[in-house]
């Protein structure tokens, strides 16, 4: 086939196309600033060669640890423009955690937000990066080296290359790793793809219903699953990105009534924030929140629809560009008692548009019957599945065992296609939407002195789904105060990794092969819930 | 990458989803008959197995000869899922022209419907199909051999092949081949692939905003560049299509009443159409109305904008799956004043969001400036162009010269990147949305004894935008009555493509190297239009 009928698809063709078309509606809203897409696409142009005349090379990794900034938006595309690979950091991560995901992914550069030098400072020489650049437009340049973001913009005079293209040549290749926790200690690197970036953008534009008049407020951090790719999707469908630094409910309503906002995106903790400060009365434009991490109880739902809002409940992981599953609202359901439309909405529902299907299996790989009873394990294949783990081919092949992407989610499966997830195979806990390895915070509590065995399971919690508790059994002769063994692990982890409680046991409950039985501890935790994650 | 993360890009994944997802919502509407998703798949899996027990084998082309029917939106994906080519023949065609498409194709089935025996019966032998299965539930079996619709369907339970995968193995395998009349006197066989069926379904799901309430009317053929990929989108949205045989305005409002219609396209023909007999107040329900072939005039927009609908003017071609660019509403048009507002809304506008940026070159490919006034010709490229033209590489060589595809449409281009057309470059009227190429009209007037010569142009039709008008140089001696070339045009021709008006004239106007000068022929019929072309 020649090339005239064949474009490699990349989300940077989003970009293009709405710098001309529309090239006077805003496309980023950030504080008192507006960016129109012909405005960010200069940005982004501009950020582009700075990043090529800073010695970017097609391949190479930018890392980015910022909160939620116009600059992340031009990120998600200057990186890939100059050809290298968006490597955006959780930014509660503790120093050594960013610092293994920068040395990991490799990353050349690392842009970082002077709020969080305080983050970076520790490690400093331990990164790997041969810069870091500091966006320093809120709290001001920090005493540490490196050029602020408008000397690494000023660079872009310095490229000798052709003016970047919006297209790429094989669209399997890399647009961004998004690091995550899985089962295993160390977080693993996500591969995006363009061709995947660019199809569940799509995806995105048509389950949200995004136009060239939506308005999308940012209250999901834009390091997560690079956002559920809604950098992507909004530029494609032509709306404005409403960039919100920090979570806080007044701020968001502001901005919701401003900028008269269609679209957010949160875990439940952002629902029940904004529902703790909603407004008196209805709001006088349509609003779409899309939900994940745990399902929209039922009355979050009824009070969002009170405020003529809108509540679609996705699912998915890091692994599948965010949200794969949406929970289609039937048209019949709003006949029905809420309480029992709340039970539908609470399923994580069925793949979107441009996935295949998803399956819920038995351990040896066949399906489940659709009962809605027989539990078994989420698989998803498709192309929103990520590539594969970076560098890390033992994890990929564990992950993708017997050609399906393995979720570690347990779950039930409905005749009309449509999952809703009962139990998790892996040792995570989701709490506030960000996942915890509860091995890796085990690993932690191990490395104190007094500690001879631990174990992590999550519990429920009202305010962040979950929350993870560790049982510690002490060292004979040793005696541990949870006091301590929280400052211990918070020198070492994210503060969100820590454990609430710290139980101390004198001994685990354990197999006859010596296994730690988790569901034991977990059972009393969960008493009386249908489900056993939140 | 291994095949879990990519999945090869096919429309017949829409219909496996949507029988899951909205198994018992309404797919397609035919009369009185109702057929949800899940009914619809199911006709789909069970003719598809009668096309396999039928002999058909991976890329064997399939024919169809049929109004809008249910068992046309099932060819879409039934032909597909046994492996074979869609070939959707113009029910206008006379006799000859259907035994060249279906020969030239390489059909090994012909599927018509009864009503169209007329055409099909005087070319029965040069077909070269093996059989012609005959649609017969509306005017009943013709006298002609065959086995009816039913018939076939009954060979399912003959199929010894594994159950059909609602999935391809190459996605840039052929899905369909659509016959279009070009510059040359042959119609050339269009190739769409299984890729670009796909990503244009998306395109239109985007750009129309169909979702699982949309309910489609089809007013526009079939046949058409597979309905502009409307077969496949809607299926992707989850929504209706409601099959109108043929185009009659009061049975059309009925079902936009009935059915609560949310959407349908069609050439200016049907716009006009549907307002002579339009209802007197406005409609109970939004309705998005796209139509191309030529720019909606004020009065129309107004029009239906009274009744509450919403006009998208979209453009394209067989050759990039029906429609490449929409006219996107600005917010501020709003404010516009009805003729300025009229003004904007005629540009062709700009490339839908899955295609690349359309062009408008000068004759050595240099962009002409967005300066609206410039005349050039409109090229495009991208995953909505076709594949190629089917056994004809030299075709495609110059259809795709300079590595883009010529659509030979001339017009302007704006800062915006959204063209207008001012001018055609080749020798095609568009009547009623129908191509209908000069030279194969003029061709066919030569056959006729009396004449020495003719010129064939497009001439403005209120109507039908254009209606081909010759110009006819008699033999010396001879003498021609346009009553007598009518009726050879209409023995050799589909109908609409014979000239309204045969002009007979001592001599054509030419250059000095003997090429016949057209436009000093169209000069005085378009005279005090701001185009030539409608």
């Amino acid at each position: 086939m020649t090339e005239v009928a064949r474009t490699p698809l990349t989300p940077l063709a989003f970009l293009e196309r709405s710098a001309d078309v529309f090239a006077h509606r805003t496309a980023v809203v950030h504080g008192e600033e507006r960016w129109t897409h012909r405005d960010l696409a200069r940005h982004v142009v501009r950020l582009a060669r700075a990043l090529r005349a800073s010695g970017v090379a097609p391949g190479d990794r930018v890392a980015y640890l910022c909160p939620n900034h116009a600059v992340m938006v031009a990120a998600h595309f200057a990186v890939p423009l100059a050809g290298g690979v968006l490597v955006a950091v959780n930014t509660r991560l503790a120093p050594d955690e960013v610092a293994y995901v920068c040395t990991h992914s490799g990353a050349r550069l690392l842009v970082a937000d002077a709020e969080l030098a305080p983050t970076v400072a520790p490690v400093l020489d331990r990164l790997g990066v041969e810069e870091v650049v500091w966006v320093d437009d809120v709290v001001g340049r920090p005493d540490l080296p490196g050029p602020a973001y408008a000397e690494l913009l000023d660079r872009a005079g310095a490229d000798p290359g052709p003016p970047p293209r919006f297209a790429v040549e094989d669209e399997d290749a890399v647009i961004s790793i998004n690091y995550t926790s899985g089962t295993t200690g160390r977080p693993k690197g996500v591969m995006y793809t363009h061709r995947g970036a660019y199809l569940n953008a799509l995806g995105e534009v048509i389950t949200a219903g995004l136009d060239h008049e939506s308005a999308y407020l940012w209250t999901l951090p834009m390091f997560h699953c690079n956002g559920w790719c809604y950098p992507w999707a909004v530029v494609a469908a032509g709306g404005a990105q409403v960039v919100l630094r920090a979570f806080r409910p007044p701020e968001a309503w502001r901005l919701i009534g401003r900028e008269r906002v269609t679209h957010l995106c949160g875990a439940p903790t952002v629902l029940q924030g904004l529902l703790a400060d909603a407004p008196a009365g209805p709001l006088d434009h349509p609003l779409t929140v899309l939900t994940a991490a745990a399902p929209p109880n039922p009355g979050a739902i009824a009070a969002m629809e009170a405020l003529g809002a809108r509540i679609l409940h996705v699912y998915g992981l890091t692994e599948t560009y965010g949200p794969h599953t949406v929970c289609v609202l039937q048209p019949e359901w709003r006949d029905l008692e809420p309480a029992e439309r709340a039970r539908r909405i609470a399923r994580q529902g069925v793949a979107m548009v441009m996935a295949d299907p998803i399956r819920v299996v038995d351990p040896q790989m066949r399906d489940v019957p659709r009962d809605g009873q027989t539990v078994g394990e989420v698989v998803m294949r498709g192309n929103n599945v990520m590539k594969g783990y970076w560098r890390d081919p033992a994890a990929t092949a564990e992950a993708f065992r017997g050609g399906w992407f393995h979720s570690g989610d347990l779950g039930v499966w409905f005749a009309d296609g449509a999952i809703e997830l009962r139990d998790r195979a892996k040792d995570v806990v989701i709490s506030g939407g960000e996942n915890i390895s509860t091995i890796e915070v085990e690993q932690a509590i191990l490395a104190h002195p007094a500690v001879l065995e631990v174990a992590v399971v999550g519990v429920p919690s009202d305010r962040w789904g979950e929350r993870p508790k560790a049982f510690v059994v002490p060292r004979p002769g040793a005696s541990v105060e949870p006091e301590a063994l929280r400052a211990h692990v918070r020198g070492r982890l994210a503060a969100f990794k820590c454990p609430d409680v710290f139980m101390v046991v004198q001994a685990l409950p354990k197999t006859s092969t010596g296994k730690v039985q988790k569901h034991v501890l977990r059972a009393p935790e969960w008493a009386g819930r249908e489900r056993r994650i939140n």
